[in-house]
């Protein structure tokens, strides 16, 4: 008998690293996967195949469980409520999960609570897009309200002659993603939105969930000048213990994370706020299990939220190698409410690099020995065909500090002839 | 299409570690099981049934495999002997795991070789212990030559009036222990070795093989004045690179190691002799994988072989929060004849305290709790049932010195109800 059973909703990397963590607690966690070759089955997780937006799939997966949970938030809202009618634990609740999903409902809810965030507006018309840069100036940025994730969804909009290309998603309410199960990693990064345009989800939900599906599908946000992209992982337990990692920088081009290091080299207290306000916010929104808070550290100096993110994280991979509690074995506590883990760092510093695919790179194996080869490269391996854009792996390195970590592990990476700056 | 594939004899908690490693490689580990209960099986590894006496299992296992290596060593080495005749790769070579398998040739072996080992003789008689003794001096050592592990096999005999408890074990040539497929952790430790005798193992083998078979079935040893009790593992790969970890000092009690801390807190000189001889004996011997080297630091100063392992070893647990690449992952790194990771520490020191059931421990949830609490303790369980003698899991730490890791895995392992000083 096992300590505990953990249903996941999802079998991405992300189940399959919680994986490998449960193992050591003795936890048996059951993924809902699309695909016997999902990163979290082939890694050899029990599984139920499946699609969260099928309310008796989620229920399989979920039979016997002590905690249901995510590897994503592309489910439906209606299911979850249903499942908490139900009286399944469900962990991150789903209204504090919607605010994952819904990136309106996020900016609306944190702005309301007084958390500092860009400035922003619903928007169903290029009309509104240009009303918003007037009072805030171009660029902007357009987000799609649900579904976007590594830069899908998200557009900058540098004037008003730019506006035409967007037009006709706005007065459709297409958001260019979808808010369904999909295998999110098969499809292209850099793709024009209009490529994308999948019918949205459009299931029945309650009250106020309802209420707000009827309203735009993008918002518009002021352009920040960033001075460092920033992400603090929390961990909080239903009981309401809450741990916080130090702060790491994120270097992300077209909207990916590509690399980072850890921790974030800022001023203490600089540091210190960025963990306050993160923690602080998942306080207020009462989440549950690992919540990755993205932040921007503007030029002005200013600290202000971008995104949250209910699950284990690609900014927390590095916690694998440099924390006591790595961040999967820490959602797994704190989403079973069991004690949460220390969440210092065992090593000075980390460094973290996303292997992806791009176009001219498809065999993970071609540079996967000369990446071993590199001392103090930990390679991590998803089990997925390589296709640009996706995610196929990360490596991280630890060190005496962030420089020399990231310079390592950059070198690991370059062994796989990935463009790592694009 | 994972990586590679590595077949591994056995399912054990060793199977189960190494699969978790399998899993950043993207490497399908396929264990040989006894049962789906068996830990390796429980964490999600792919599995044959059957028993390593089986060479139509061993066969099963091993079809599509890379590589064959091994969770234990209690496999008939005429089983891999025919393996090598159908071209399976076989790593370690079966005539290294040999030496890990028969005591008495392991110190033939390395004497002949003129590393420093006790004093032995192969004994068949009370009188050949006597005399052995009357040359040596009380007390004497004896060991079965096949098949002992954790303290059952090895018996401390103080004087002459003591040996007629033995003198019909050697006679009768039975070890106490079998050679044979088993689950050793249902046996419970400290019993006397004739309540455990069964039937020795006693298949066709062939030539040198044969002839050793014939030989008595114990060793004697000179009893050393221990001072410090290492462990130095080594890992080797079939094309020659080899890497040494820092040495770790463990703490036995009932020939079970209790704990550990690393690394083992001695002189740098000779913390340098000790892996120079470790590496010595690994390339001498032509091993491959992970080598687990134990060694006396005598009273006298002098360093003694004590006993080989050829596989990842329980003195290597640390490794995996401590070491920038775990035993786990180097093991299948050299079995596979890939680039070998770095041995180097992450961190300044760390300590492992196993987690063995006894008579008053039965329920490993009783304390898990409480040891989760235990800032900075990182706990494995092995899936088992407890049973008295029963290694059912671990705890390490790391920290800046080895006396305040070792006091906080002691800590937590107390929350278990353990009595570590057993």
């Amino acid at each position: 008998m096992p300590n505990a059973k953990v249903a996941m909703i999802g079998a991405g990397q992300l189940a399959r690293m919680t994986h490998q963590a449960a193992i050591d607690l003795d936890i048996e966690l059951m993924v809902l996967a699309t695909s016997v070759n999902d990163s979290a089955v082939l890694g050899g997780a029990s599984y139920v195949l499946g699609t969260p937006d099928s309310l008796s799939d989620i229920e399989a997966v979920a039979a016997g469980a002590d905690v249901v949970t995510f590897d994503h938030e592309l489910v439906s809202p209606s299911n979850l409520v249903v499942m908490q009618e139900r009286r399944y634990n469900i962990q991150p609740h789903p209204s504090a999960l919607y605010l994952a999903q819904d990136k309106l409902e996020a900016r609306r809810s944190l702005s309301s609570k007084g958390f500092p965030c860009p400035a922003f507006s619903a928007v169903g018309s290029e009309d509104d897009v240009a009303r918003f840069a007037e009072q805030h100036g171009w660029p902007v940025v357009l987000k799609a309200r649900h579904g976007g994730y590594d830069g899908r969804g998200v557009r900058v909009v540098g004037g008003v002659d730019q506006l035409d290309g967007i037009s006709w998603l706005l007065a459709t309410g297409d958001t260019g993603v979808t808010g369904r199960a999909r295998e999110p990693d098969k499809e292209p990064v850099g793709e024009s939105l209009k490529e994308k345009v999948k019918e949205p989800a459009r299931e029945p939900v309650k009250g106020r969930v309802k209420e707000r599906a009827k309203e735009p599908a993008y918002i518009v946000e002021e352009h920040i000048d960033i001075s460092v992209e920033l992400s603090i992982i929390v961990a909080r337990s239903p009981s309401g213990e809450v741990v916080v990692y130090p702060p790491v920088q994120t270097t992300q081009s077209k909207g990916i994370c590509r690399y980072l290091v850890m921790p974030a080299p800022l001023p203490a207290q600089v540091s210190k706020q960025a963990c306050d306000l993160a923690k602080s916010i998942v306080v207020e929104i009462n989440a549950t299990g690992i919540v990755a808070v993205e932040m921007f550290l503007a030029s002005n100096g200013q600290l202000l939220v971008n995104e949250l993110a209910l699950r284990p994280h690609n900014s927390g991979h590095a916690t694998i190698e440099a924390s006591v509690t790595s961040q999967f074995q820490q959602h797994l506590r704190a989403v079973l409410d069991w004690p949460l883990g220390s969440a210092d760092m065992r090593v000075r510093a980390a460094a973290m690099v996303n292997l992806i695919g791009s176009e001219d790179y498809i065999d993970i194996l071609s540079g996967f020995r000369a990446a071993l080869a590199v001392p103090g490269a930990s390679i991590h391996l998803y089990g997925k065909d390589a296709r640009p854009g996706r995610k196929l792996g990360h490596i991280t390195t630890t060190a005496d500090s962030v420089e020399d970590a990231l310079q390592n592990a950059l070198r690991a990476a370059s062994c796989f002839g990935l463009r790592v700056s694009e």
